[in-house]
């Protein structure tokens, strides 16, 4: 019975495989993160914006009413992909940069002709909210493509009161979920840190906190120091906001143990972390985001991903999509690189792309798992086998996404 | 005026740009390499299957009769990209192998589990003639999405009579470009390496002539020593087939001394690569094809391709498309690989993926640049800048291929 008001109902069958990671009340690892579920000869059924059910075609009993079908012979799903890490609200592009990076030239040259974060502050500021509203639009379209249906991305190309805020507001209406990186560099208007830290605390973070989920900071050798981090994270928490950091991505700075006293979600990127660093994050409740295609997109040493999973760290994998150092929104490259790269199974990167992402998020009770009750975002693999995510490098291995029980199909 | 029989036309107005390597009798090398033209505010005519004009819209008269037209604002055109070395006939795939390697699995392993070209040999065989053909097509197809118009494709998963030549034709009749790989590894119904020559010469070398334009040979530790090499591409010669070699993959075991002497077209591979290797070959007209997906999905160490370009040996770029060391068919990635990893410019890698891979094939007089008189393969980039090609890395970058003169919308 489909009766007036009834939630729509769209059964995929004949999934070659279905796979989703275990739940849990706290992100997985361990055995745990790559203990991935594979369902053969699958279906998926799902009520409106929610999945109603999973299990295998012998067992789909007969469904009354209206149901609306996707054929999923030859394909695989996984659920939506969670991107918990990007910086997708900026005017520009770094295009120039990166040729000249490619031609060798180094960190100062890149300053002496115009690039650097710098360089998309002034582009930011100068695109206004219809632009950086057409931008992160582009940018949410892109992702989509590649399997992304839950995005986070940071402020922090605005460094001025109103470009800050109005990011924050249009990634949250373009459906991202926002954090505030006010301290993401020292804009050209300030002479020191403290000084550009003391205007964005007093006048910034009292707007900001309405807007935004979490504050982040980038604790590295000429951004912010450890100090400057902590003041910056304490005034953000007591506004509520929970906590994220860069950390380690050139130097170890600190960041992991600012991380876990002050109970941040996350340390992201730790290209440069050590023995001592993977060991503290492992014993800790804090995430370790790890962005492989940045390592790539720089030339740079990948993170020690197998490591921190062979401690027992808790791991999420993400993009960092930006215009600088990781011109990419493709989780599904990201999947590769942490096969190939990293070490880490192919099940234990969709665990760190779904789940553990969702958990980075807060959002871990409705996103990153094909399970019944959960959101009903869903990726569709043009593939006869779900590692496919991983294997087909670069790839169009997503045929279809599901986002809220509705599907738009792609090229 | 369009009477009947006048051939189609075509015109892509409004490019934000249209970029293209310069012509030239032999491989592009030093300054040309890099040289690419770049016009701003372009338009491309087609007549038939050639390209009649190109130049800036400002300069565009007007055009009498019929023609078709495509929008340009947004896009940037560049020649379709020509892929000089893939393995795009094979039955099954070797994901169980991928996953296995990501969790630490060693040669032997693999070998234990079954894996290696072997496997892919079993697969291939057992495929019959239709099986070989869906997965060259669906294997073209998503070679088009991704930007490719031209493409090699090797035998060498066969390596008896029948799939060996099973497979040229296959590739022939799908639009590829076939190159016998009769010498890729000892199939286990022989015990030496030479006892297979012996038969692969006589048995199949006669009639693979007929059907390949070149012959290939896998000189490696484990498959083919140099001697064996020489044996097989003197008598490919002899038969009438253009030469290439894969070398120093894994080791420097001759490949380049025996490519110069015998005039090969292309050494390919070349991470193992050493400097008095580079300085030979920057000395000859062998052109060197460098395959950095491979060595990103091994998690191998990247070709030497800076030095190589510095030293002014001609070099391609190609994908290596196969199941078991690069399933991966993007040039674009490709692209993204040379000016992150190998130091290559956007620049020098088109000109790698266009002009000097066609030279390769044999094809330069009619592929590989956007200039009159050439074949109408074009690739039209979503993006403001051509650059974004390497930029974007793993974006759906490519947004429209025409072939032929015939547009075939992507998604």
């Amino acid at each position: 019975m489909s009766g007036v008001g009834a939630p729509s109902r769209l059964l995929i069958r004949d999934l070659e495989q279905l796979a989703t990671p275990r739940g849990s009340e706290a992100p997985l690892r361990r055995a745990a993160l790559g203990d991935v579920e594979v369902i053969e000869h699958a279906y998926l059924l799902c009520e409106g914006d929610r999945i109603a059910a999973v299990g295998r075609m012998a067992d789909l009993g007969t469904l009354d009413g209206d149901v609306a079908e996707l054929d999923g012979r030859g394909r695989c799903a996984v659920p939506g992909l969670v991107d918990c890490h990007t910086h997708a609200c900026f005017g520009g592009d770094r295009v120039e940069e990166f040729a000249l990076r490619a031609a060798g030239a180094g960190y100062e040259e890149l300053h002496a002709a115009g690039g650097g974060i710098l360089s998309t502050v002034g582009a930011t500021r100068a695109a206004g909210e219809d632009g950086l509203r057409a931008a992160v639009r582009r940018h949410r379209s892109w992702m989509l493509a590649a399997g992304t249906t839950t995005f986070e991305s940071k402020s922090g190309y605005g460094l001025d009161r109103d470009t800050e805020l109005t990011s924050l507001r249009v990634i949250a209406d373009e459906g991202g979920i926002p954090t505030w990186l006010g301290a993401h560099a020292v804009p050209p208007e300030f002479d020191t840190a403290d000084a550009y830290l003391d205007f964005a605390l007093a006048e910034v973070l009292p707007a900001a906190a309405e807007l935004a989920e979490a504050a982040d900071v980038f604790l590295e050798r000429g951004a912010f120091d450890a100090a400057q981090a902590r003041r910056y994270l304490e005034a953000c928490s007591k506004a509520g906001l929970a906590l994220r950091l860069h950390g380690d991505q050139f130097t170890e700075s600190g960041a992991i143990p600012l991380a876990l006293e002050l109970g941040a979600r996350s340390v992201d990127h730790l290209e440069a972390t050590g023995d001592e660093g993977v060991r503290a994050l492992a014993r800790s409740e804090v995430v370790g985001v790890l962005l492989p295609a940045s390592a790539l997109f720089l030339g740079r040493p990948m993170p020690p991903g197998h490591a921190l999973v062979e401690a027992g760290a808790a791991v999420a994998l993400a993009t960092d999509f930006n215009p600088g150092s990781a011109f990419c929104e493709s989780l599904p490259l990201v999947c590769s690189l942490a096969a190939t790269q990293l070490r880490l199974s192919p099940a234990q990167a969709l665990s760190a792309v779904t789940v553990n992402a969702a958990h980075v998020l807060g959002r871990a009770d409705r996103k990153g798992r094909l399970a019944c009750g959960y959101d009903a975002d869903i990726v569709l693999l043009d593939a006869p086998d779900w590692r496919y995510l991983a294997y087909h490098l670069a790839g169009r291995v997503v045929s279809e996404t599901v986002v809220a029980g509705v599907p738009s199909r792609l090229g």
